[in-house]
């Protein structure tokens, strides 16, 4: 049992706080003779970096990382591959601002883990949210980075944001092209203008707001996952609950499912021009029994707003008193923004694993 | 790493088929001297059993449960008491009416997990959908009896149906002891006939319906879960979505927080008359960076639409043949109705792992 | 974590006390399609069976298995295979003979594990030790028949008791085809004669008496293990200091290895007639760097004399008063004599799990 | 499952390759508030040091650990302590002497991982034996200092060298402060002549030799450990064995228990003075059914001899052709020399887990 592990063949453990040292992770039983270089990792990375938009924290980390085992390049090869042992990641942390703590040492931070942590541990590292900052989550872009050489380039995974508090975006213009054009993520042009307003309204009211996103990955073929506690959409569920802030998980129809009759829900099968099994709907996410079907896996998650906002809340400190607090700093009004690169590492490394769960059960 | 277990320290193990001999679990890791009898666990199975209303299956089952090892009795204790060592449970099967199965052993029927265990695994006990039937719920149940022994009776789990299709409960109305009142689990008299009404005319449509279910449990300490593969929420999310037919798990305000603002989402914390942390408000659901808060843990769960329906809808068969099938036979026309204790027995099950991790690593 | 598991994707849970209703495990992780019934199953338990000589325990024990999931006929196969799902087998206990246990109740027997569980549980089930009773091996036997039906046929696992008391067999006779022939596994039938005197000598004494045994792969392919801490050398001691009374476990040359020099212990390598891969020696036992070298692994364990013996030794008892105490009752005079078919189970159970690791990892 | 990491409360992945930039361990389940600085580590780092002997390897190594999470100082603590979260230890590598590896790069060194790695990955980094170097046994060194500040000063943990080739120490002589006088951890200084002109002959004769270690751990209290799977002695078995060049491992009496009868095995107990349990022998090496007995745990490893000579030996290269090999580069003619502050982290952590465990399931 690890408490900061996921994965069981391809397995990850993040280490390190906000304001420490470094940040990184080590991933044992990735497959050897994969090509893999920190650039390879670097372009995620650079993905889900600060600084990129005025909507997002000005913290400015250069995010480098460095690949301190598990690959090796010599002469036979054409480049750097992996060796079967673990892989090393680290990322020095260079913008841990000196700056005066002294509020959130002693006071719990509504909505934040301050309170949990000092309950559960008696002492935490306060600097800048310490191990529960969001900064752990460069660890898993990393991570992630490796799990996509293990799934190959037939299988594409790409995470939208596809709405920012009441503003959802309209699905019939989805276009996955464009989430790489708007610093948002978004898959519909039209919802970036709409999005940059409701922002500035929420930062001018010292606020936040929360989000959701969906995250696809295409090409995984039929057969990945395993009943009963093995299931996929049940390990889905708790890597991207696992993500900072993050309230909700659904699979394909997820909760329209409840209002759905049987008809309505059911993925009826055809038999396509080339003989292959074809749904006429995807209602289950591209998951049944929680095995994949050869469809489009589907989730969305849920994320509450920013708790730390400009604007005064009412909490108490470790000695019990009553106190009120705003958190100045540098802070994104809505963390979904950068989740999407979040959201993806976290289905690159689930399908990774199961990927190899289900090579060594039926060798396929 | 198993597919068919959950939990770390309070370990299951589930195994069986829907229409073999028998179908059980084992639970390792529980702690000594604790009371335990079979009577203890049958309360809790006779509360899923079949055959309690015409809105559920009409297989009847005793689902009488046998503890075949872990419990002893002695005489100088007041009867069975758990003695550390694994504790092995056992419920025979005795309605596997034999049937013509030829229909759906070649047939997949849409919605279930035919396809994709014939494509995983090359063969499939296709009688009344083998592993991945709801049957095997029922050792997940008699688990969580267990699990509710090792929280003790200051924790309180309860769960209720909250939807079913589009009709939702007044919330203003809720009644714990309502729940225990109508085999709905509802915690609002008034949406009982409601609901009677709506699951008549499903059944006449030869259709079936989805559910949304809330599970809560009072009474549990803060500082319980742990950073962060280990959240307790993560491990809910992924406990509710390894149930049959779950598509949605959400923890508090769920996907509504995605439409909060910061000051909106935030429970602030007071001091209570006692000299406790009270808190304003209850959005994060009772779980903070993953461990819990002091407050009731709240989770949510949508379940899909049974699909098993007699309407006829199309499919393939194992031949890849383009086939229409109806599925006749004993179904629930919505799974969500049985589905309370199951919902309560994760929990039970996921806090009980948790209270053994958090007093291993900090001795509390 | 499971204090009752072994394996990681060829999973073994066991479950059951000695005197309690049945014993049995829970198989997880077993490729789908393998033949398999409870014959195949209760070949090798019936070699590990109590009253098939003088030397051994005269407790009668059907020890009859049965397989109550993860195993079906349709009549598309030639007879039951395994679906992939668990397989859980029973062996219902029948011989508990209903005695009067006051004895050791309350009084703690030296080498045996009552004042251990005492103190650590406050709670035992002493009829019959247990869980820690001998007859817990039985699962093991019946899980290490499943797994070598993943290994296969071209991997033979044999285990010969080489050792009882002070008297060695003679290597210079080993025959494997022996063990077949004589109760004691012995695979020097010279060997035989002399074992039976001194234990006639022995249980006159009203003693008991250790022994050794080796047990060795052949046809294992070179690759399977894993560095660092997955090593099957690593992973077969943890194996074989489970079984009960073992206490000491080695590898190859072992102990020996220590008066060895570095030229004698090399296992040079040279080319076969046909191209392959041939050692001049070995002396690491088919490993090297915890992974498989395609030679035959070769462990040997050592097993402590019975604890309990019909002589008086001294103890205390639960009220801590000291106590003399004399062990009657149905006891092996020497428990290597049985371990044969354990050994050979472990060392199936881990080369099973390793095969799967491999293919995970490797795809090989 | 991970390949890399071991104990399940306590646990420690550890990565790096020799010639790597860096090597360490990622360390979970660490209990918070407790005092550790990088000097606590570096001093037992420092016992395992190359270079402190003309016996051992000439590498100079700083070994400086580096702590890069999971400890915390504040203006509230005497000093940094742990917080509950991940530590995160890195040692560089400072004297990778660049050197031509073409040697090993191509060719199979007998008794190394060079043809297993081989043959399981396809690629390997070859530079001072990569991943399989017994320079990963510092990140177990570092992790096992930390073990220790978790087991506390009551429970004390040392290590012994106590043969080297044919010759032993005799035991007669044993005091522990001996140990901590000579480069060899010898128990006997009447040994260490004889080891130094064995070891001159040994090196002059371009050769090597095994040894075997006692390890030693006093003051762990009664009712650690847990059937079956999760045996102490268990555990130390593997946890042993998986150190480089471990060929066999014993407990207690270990292989001379077979020839022990029942009379002289049994460690008989009595009532101490102070009303305590008293054992009269510890032939168990204080572990009944895998659960500590309060008396010393005692355990044996055998170390084979060093694989790197300077004598020729016959091998295969990649190609398949046969070739002599003689390894020059920096060696210890004897790896058991600096293996004993090895065997003390790996029982350091097995304890350290299993006090973790044993707190989880029965709060003690």
């Amino acid at each position: 049992m690890s408490h900061n592990s996921f994965g069981h063949l391809f397995r990850v453990t993040t280490w390190g706080e906000s304001h420490g040292p470094a940040l990184g992770c080590v991933i044992d039983g990735c497959p050897p003779g994969l090509p893999l270089t920190a650039e390879d990792i670097q372009a995620d990375l650079d993905r889900r970096k600060p600084g990129t938009s005025r909507f997002v924290t000005q913290r400015r980390e250069a995010d480098e990382v460095r690949i301190l085992s598990g690959v090796f390049e010599d002469d036979r090869t054409d480049g750097p591959v992996t060796t079967g042992t673990p892989i090393s990641l680290m990322i020095e942390n260079t913008d841990q601002r000196s700056k005066d703590y002294s509020d959130i040492r002693d006071k719990w931070r509504p909505g934040h883990a301050d309170y949990t942590y000092d309950v559960k541990y008696g002492v935490r590292d306060y600097r800048g949210g310490g191990r529960s900052s969001a900064r752990e989550t460069a660890a898993r872009v990393a991570a992630g980075a490796v799990a996509k050489k293990i799934l190959g380039p037939d299988i594409i995974i790409q995470c939208a944001l596809i709405q920012i508090g009441p503003h959802k975006i309209d699905r019939a213009n989805w276009d996955w092209a464009e989430t790489r054009n708007n610093s948002f993520f978004a898959p519909d042009a039209a919802i970036v203008p709409v999005w940059e307003a409701y922002l500035d309204e929420v930062r001018k009211a010292g606020s936040s707001t929360g989000a959701i996103l969906e995250v696809v990955a295409s090409g995984v073929p039929a057969g990945w996952g395993a009943p009963i506690y093995g299931k996929l959409d049940s390990d889905l569920a708790a890597a991207l609950m696992s993500i900072n802030a993050v309230k909700g998980v659904e699979i394909g129809a997820g909760f329209e499912a409840a209002v759905l009759t049987g008809q309505s829900n059911a993925d009826q099968m055809r038999r396509s021009a080339h003989g292959d099994v074809m749904f006429t709907s995807n209602n289950n996410g591209g998951i049944l029994g929680g095995i994949s079907t050869g469809q489009d896996i589907v989730a969305r998650f849920a994320i509450k707003p920013t708790s730390s906002i400009l604007t005064e809340v009412e909490s108490l400190d470790r000695n019990m008193a009553e106190v009120s607090l705003r958190t100045t700093g540098r802070h994104d009004p809505c963390v979904g923004i950068r989740a999407a690169p979040v959201g993806e590492a976290m289905m690159a490394c689930v399908l990774a694993d199961h990927k190899l769960r289900h090579r060594a059960q039926t060798g396929g």
